[in-house]
């Protein structure tokens, strides 16, 4: 295990561009004893062989490891999740390109090593697919999970051009396979023209919420977190996030984008919520295609903050916030 | 005529990066005799001869129809407009690069063979003044038009730098020349700093309605919307939406771009609802300069969604949803 | 003295791609004699050595500078503050890039020239650290001036990875030495991670005013503007815009970005306000790291319109709009 | 079928960006009667699946077809192309994206019909995995061809990453199943680090012909063309180009570029010969991701430029040159 | 007039990023008395709107005056043309865009000035069509020139899309009006498709010399040279470079780039040696549309050095080198 | 120390763009205990404080790390260097973003560690101005050294705009005291405009040894590495590879680029021999800023691949190749 901060411990604090490149400068390690008594697990899901339109997002968990930040807790909170968790960055699953098979049995894997070590694995895709693997290997401890679903699409078709797997048929998959629990299922922020009549009306007969667009700007999103909490609540829940979700003007790095999504303000504080308010089993985000050099990456930067948000909620349901 | 979706018909459906372009995957046809029985047509105006400051819109028609995204329905809504209405790609009208009299001349002539047959033209640009020649073959037929016309800019100058027509002219001309009528043109969304005094004392005593961002933020998008159908209502209206209406950080991919506009999602709503609720003699959207190769450029993907938006509300207007 | 637009004088308006680069197209001038008799004075700090994360915003002042945008009065003002203000853009300090002692001290003499000839000086970055001598100018003058700073950090560290002065620091440095009254001194859109719990107390105990995301969320930007101008009233103000306070999807240019930050169209309403209801000593808009060739970056674009909004709003303060 | 110049045929010639994409601006069908009578048939290949690092070759039929060029002779040449042969562009394949198999096999099918009627089919990839339908399609009419291959990598690899067919498998799939001749197989540009020595070995033994940079730089282009010419010559051969025989420099748009390689002006040349000086069955050229908007991506282009010196070879070598 | 570098003279030189924009910051005015003495002046001509493909040159004045490079002799030259010359660049020409022909006359006009005065015009483009009156101002005063014009393309179409004037007939316009001698003009680098074969006749007719790709590949540079001298030479000269001469990858930045082109060395070493080999009268570098933001642009540095490479061979005819 | 294979192990090879970032995938260690037996060692310096323009090359060591390519020995040789020697990647030094002397101590002490083990250091700039520290750090145990120096400028200059040490001012620091023999110094690809003549005039006379492009131009690149080799040799050399030296064209991503320059096959010729000649004692690729995300930027690649030429040469010295 090594930890990227320690050459820059006597004088001060390791730079973002600078340093081995691990999730928010955390420890990182490879091996199955580094997991040992960790609270947070991020683990990297460089696959993309799933996708129905631009693919890339097979750059994704480099460039969220990329982004930058600087260490400590969300401004204002007394709980610092870097002080109070014991975070490890475990590196990515050994995928390999243009047999996806075998990438995301390599995928379920390395998640169910995180499991099995107590811990909870955040996932950076890769495309959507590679929730299949990562929240199966917590439904095999956890039995059926609730499921907390940000998305442009719902990702319930049968196949995709066909394509079964894909980054479209995930959720499909994963409530016929009874991973999911389809009761304690919410999606939020659906919008745009897929899927189709017959998917939705699949989803309805199973009790699967579906929040929109419409729903937010109608409602509010305080309700709308507010229902999705108490949908899923009792049991513990999978946070997933596909950075699609929000608006292409935003997250411009995303391989099907949609106009109309969420603004990264409305995210932020919506994940921020499930972290405190939800028995968090695992998370992941995906999707994330980055197209700029460096730390400032519009989109991999979004998809930090996601993780970090889910952190600090994470710290502070162990630890309440005394300010 | 071509359809491109026939060589996938057998195995499922086209992939937006594959096949022959055209708008939405519609199908493709350049002979007259192929408009015969449409009811919505897509036309081509690939002309930005005519602006004041960066070039590149002539790029916009190919963007637009490059901006992936799924045929079908709006997310929940029972109309299908890709199997009520019979739609149609014509293809670009002949334009001449770097003599924009003879391109406005031959998209008018093309345009005008669109409305003889009894469709709506639905006009992709090229810069501002396409709207000049799409509209006015509509007002020959139809009379002077209702006018709903988002944009920051008023385009009511007499000149731009001396020039006329131009892409900032184009409104008055349309106005002095009966084309538009002043009591039912309703401009959306002016935000900035031009036109200055005297272009809007002038609109001011013919009578046109000024909506500005002042004006939404204020009173809400809803209110503005109700009063702009108010407004045009009772006779054919044209839609022109001129892209840089929405904030540069939404659509930077416009040549005179202005901070402080419409986010996507208020502009899709908008337009959602004008399909729906007026009597729509015909549209365009304008002034997209794409800079993303692919299927995900921010800009263009937002002009297609402001056509689908119109095309479903087209539909829902012939065929009432049911749900 | 040089005027950019003489040469179109005869034919009508400069385009914005054309003619000497000057500040939205005002006279330039490098000569101290060129100063007498303005009201509002632009002065360029291209100096980015003293940054934590990526550089770049050396290239900020040319990249204003070249912002598209026509002149004339904000959209439905009767004041048009390039009629009614003396404005003069006075070109760069001469900075020394690897030298950032040299470059500060340079800056903050070609500033001082501005204030003893009595103009307002707007200051374009340029990384922070140069509002340190654009402000101390003012203060030698004013003394201990009130701060409204838009940011999403506070930048009051006592040091950055054990640098000071730093883009960090300069807040902390201007506050410790009188430059500043801590309590006149407000923040306004502080969110994500940093500073924490030490730099948040020190900053409390000087009764320093902090205005975060969450309260703007909260109370609506109306009524965290209104407290703004309380607290900070009274004598004269300093205006420290950080593009970064803007969400990264709006403001990408920038070398620290935080998602979770303001809309472009509440950033220049809050702008718009403080030149009319406020005593502005003067104004830097600072860390803008252009992206795009052109006129239409979308973050520098930005910056331009946060300068003239508190241009417009100083004009209208002196004379009142009639409208 | 749609001939895309014809709007424009009163006035002029049809620019780059408008009209109906088609390469070259040739006609477009895509029914097998439009096949009947052609000389030479482009047929798109927009898969990429199956490559091992970058994709985005999926994106590269669109984006040729784009690349800008006016129609007309090689300079110099009274030898018109577009008037001496029967030109088709015979649009995509019907790629399914995430299922390698089902595309290959759409793309052996479709080449297949070109063959039928008697043309030539040029093929746009693509990944070079797309060689192996396009190229057996032709074997299994002409028996076992000769081949000339451009690329920096030999492409005989048994497995790539254990994963077979890829685009790093191809010639080794072809050769071992008889489609391709070994003793008349030609690969030219060679260099780097791949593959490594058992590779080579086994090329070596099947008497495999291999030209690397190294020997274009000892014994100059001319030779090395000679040469190729020379042993592939006798029967039918193709022609396949892999865009990262050419320099990153000068063809940054390919997903495993390599430098050290070709220049576009000594490339041109080379395949400028070929179509003249044997007996070409078919070609393609493969692994172009293009990264601007427009008609001027530097590596479409030169793919474009490729295939028109081959057109241009073709033509003379039916009717020779008279000048 | 003022002198960019003046405030930076006491500690050290100007940064490229900083101070008054102009060309190599030499003293910059726009007053016609400032050109008396001048041996050489810059005038901008960004105007675009004569082209066939692409836009956007009209940024090139700007982005080539922004090229980095330091002031001095050429690497192992004793002569500074910055210190045995007296330059200045004399700021843009009033263009009008979307009126190209008021813009040409303005361009037509300004270098007139210059020539009165008698120094030497660089112009600095802006699309290929404003050589006309670049080259027309000189040969009012000298008579016919001679002509060594670098290019893709021959630029000698009686009509580009039956548009005249245009940047494909400016050296059909010229010549035939006797503005340059058909017998003392040369063109170099020719490569591609176009023109024709009616208009390479034309040209064989009048005696033109035409030296292309192939020729340079055939005799070898300093041949192809020699031979453009000794054609040219006699009387006054002007040298046109089109940027696109040069090989798309090295100049990206261009709107009808043809693969296949020269080096920037190669085009380096030709200016070069004309500068000190011909008798000057003006020169221009032409269809630079730069693509990266700050002084590192790669077409606008190459067209930069071009002009510093003539100038350099202006200043050591005068004053002969002495190493 | 970990190995990033690893993972891959069982079935198959890591992909570029997956598992923990080390440079060609080597082990990465951080701990002075895993230097012991080590032949070669990567050190990443990402300091860019000192440069003169652009800034950016802190992103560098990230950038060529990431670079695409399959390990295994160079095309045809029968040595692999990733089997014959013991390669480690030693990461970043702790460097200090704005105080460029802590930076450059503190890559001079990770560089001593490296020398102190007996390994040979391979150091990724950063800007040039870390060379001073690499180099010195082996001068200490070495004595003066030799040293072949790629670049377009000399880097001899007593101060950049006044400023040293600077990226402009290293190599006279390192000559002036003594750690590298200016007679045994080459340096290789000058071109361009700087220094002037008092820096070449002080080179000359202290024997350092300048070979320009023109001297490749008319000598031929073997003939002038020969000269290098021949000057050089003896005792141990230094090689230090400004990545500005390649022409724009060909390393866009650099900050003071200059036009002219030398081709990516001519500069991997020149090094490729520098491993097999020379008694090689440390190197460094300097001044890269990467613009392109993922794998295949252009000018990182070819920085890697300088990098990869040197460690294939060190192999080979000292084991022959056998083919």
């Amino acid at each position: 295990m090594l930890d990227p901060g320690r050459r820059w411990r006597e004088h001060g604090e390791k730079p973002d561009f600078a340093g081995l490149l691990s999730w928010s400068g955390v420890p990182y390690g490879e091996d199955p004893a580094d997991l040992e008594g960790t609270d947070v697990v991020i683990v990297g899901a460089p696959s993309d062989d799933l996708v129905s339109d631009e693919p890339g997002a097979r750059l994704g968990p480099r460039a969220i490891r990329a982004a930058g930040g600087i260490v400590g807790p969300r401004l204002g909170s007394s709980v610092d999740p870097f002080e109070s968790l014991r975070l490890l960055d475990y590196g990515d699953a050994a995928v390999t390109p243009g047999d996806p098979a075998t990438s995301l049995e390599a995928i379920g894997a390395l998640v169910a090593e995180v499991v099995s070590a107590g811990a909870i694995p955040l996932t950076l895709g890769g495309d959507h697919s590679i929730t299949g693997p990562a929240l199966r290997a917590l439904a095999a401890t956890h039995g059926p999970l609730g499921l907390i679903h940000f998305d442009t699409h719902t990702d319930t078709g049968e196949g995709v051009f066909g394509v079964r797997p894909s980054h479209g048929t995930v959720m499909h998959e994963l409530v016929a396979e009874g991973s999911v629990d389809p009761r304690r299922y919410v999606q939020i922020g659906l919008h745009g023209y897929w899927p189709g009549p017959r998917e939705l009306e699949w989803q309805r007969e199973l009790g699967i919420t579906s929040l929109t667009m419409d729903d937010i700007d109608a409602l509010g999103l305080p309700v709308v977190i507010d229902r999705a909490v108490r949908v899923a609540a009792g049991r513990p829940v999978y946070v997933s996030v596909d950075i699609d979700v929000v608006d292409p003007s935003s997250a411009p790095g995303t391989g099907t984008p949609e106009p109309g999504g969420m603004l990264p303000r409305e995210l932020l504080r919506a994940v921020g919520r499930l972290g405190r308010e939800i028995d968090l089993a695992g998370a992941d985000v995906v999707e994330v295609i980055p197209r700029t050099v460096g730390s400032a990456d519009p989109t991999a930067l979004l998809a930090d903050r996601v993780l970090r948000e889910l952190v600090q909620g994470i710290a502070e349901r162990r630890v309440p916030r005394t300010d």
